[in-house]
């Protein structure tokens, strides 16, 4: 069905878990060009990186997903995905999940947990940096009161530092340090979290990232959290299939890429 | 990562399986337009549909998906979520797969089969009706050369007879007749192709559409064709949480519903 006169959703969009369901305009025209930035960057150096001895191994227990959970997924473009930019809890907006593994880990867990009332929410923003997240950290993660809150950061982290003129000059000193303050304030202001590490990954031949993988995993290991090896389950598809196959320009994932990135996300969390 | 001074994304986007890949600006927004579309439909009358003894049944023998099958999903609004109209494979574009069920069959898919090769395109588009696929059915179903055609059409036969000043004269009868013919001459015309019927759906209380639910179903039994009971698993649905989680305006599926959709779907046609 449709109406092309109409295009203001806010009317049709009525549930008791909704903020603000308004979509203003300007905010789809904002998710096009984040769309169109995804595709943006140069395909070079796409080869395997390997990463022995580092599995995604499944929760001994699964995670109880309370009533009224709120599962909040943050980052960068790749879990940006050309989402909208509006406030509205978004559950029944796939536009403003985006269309990357967050909106489908909302289908697949509301549809699995339908009598949960959880809300899922994408909070990532495309070209975000530690110290971006840090800027919006207590309105895009403390304030949502999230029960799980995953995060997925540090490309930009380093990327900035090359490209864009290398206006950038944060370390993987600062990465970390930036890093641990995040999770530590979360923990810190919302009781109780899950709070679930991915690490970063890529495909390109990139050993300059190595350091910023590893500070994740130190930190996932140093606080006790959930911490799902990316890297790896990257490097182990890309003996399956060529590398854009899952990650097109060896960063940012394919739908395959993104549907495997969260099978092993569901894998180690446990839901 | 993002680059706001670069949004083609055509250089970015190379395999072996693609199509252009050219994804002109246009294309972007007249996905905003379908998009925007999707959420104009009043909610009224919204409560659950019932259809007794009609249960999706998962194939006897598992669907064997032969390198290089290529998997079109046709239809309408539900089909379509938004997707830009760009005539890419697509595969690295979750955009032109849109925000629904097609794209969530694609992630799941070419995850699950990475050494297939598979290509998986969504050719639904916003409002249309067996008439609508018709006129565009040799461009969007018979040269594409199926392995598996999908096709999820009716709401809109029957809506565009109430709804736009009731110009649209079509009838039931019209509707059969018309199915009919797009299936046989696929079936001519791509021989060996795996037809599956997906029977439209509607949580709202609208006992004029049971006819055309009936048609999609005679016409897959009559022609031996793979059917995809939906009424009944929205029906069902519809018992764990209130009707607009899954379907938010009584049609349209929310991330819950696609996923319930595509989970239906996976069972029924057996991959």
């Amino acid at each position: 069905m449709d109406s092309p006169q109409d295009s203001d959703t806010s009317q049709a969009l009525t549930h008791p878990l909704a903020e603000s369901q308004r979509i203003p305009r300007r905010a789809l025209l904002k998710g096009v060009a984040a769309l169109a930035a995804l595709g943006s960057v140069n395909v070079s150096g796409v080869i395997g990186a390997t990463d022995a001895g580092d599995k995604a191994v499944a929760k001994t227990e699964k995670l109880d997903l309370k009533k009224g959970a709120v599962i909040v997924f943050q980052g960068d473009s790749i879990t940006d995905a050309g989402r909208k930019k509006n406030d509205g809890m978004a559950w029944t907006d796939s536009g403003a999940l985006g269309n990357g593994y967050p909106a489908m880990a909302a289908g697949q867990l509301l549809a699995d947990y339908p009598d949960r009332e959880l809300q899922v929410i994408n909070r990532g923003v495309s070209g975000n940096k530690v110290p971006d997240l840090a800027a919006r950290w207590q309105a895009d993660a403390i304030d949502l009161k999230p029960t799980i809150l995953s995060i997925l950061v540090g490309i930009n982290d380093l990327w900035h530092t090359i490209a864009f003129g290398s206006k950038y000059k944060g370390t993987v000193a600062d990465y970390e340090t930036g890093y641990r303050d995040l999770l530590q304030q979360t923990r810190d202001k919302v009781p109780g979290v899950e709070l679930v590490v991915c690490e970063p990954f890529t495909l390109r031949d990139w050993p300059a990232f190595d350091p910023y993988r590893a500070v994740a995993r130190k930190l996932a290991d140093e606080m006790k959290l959930t911490f799902v090896p990316l890297q790896q389950v990257f490097s182990d598809a890309a003996k399956t299939a060529p590398n854009p196959f899952w990650l097109w320009d060896g960063i940012h994932p394919t739908p395959a890429g993104h549907a495997l990135l969260l099978q092993a996300w569901r894998r180690v969390v446990g839901v």
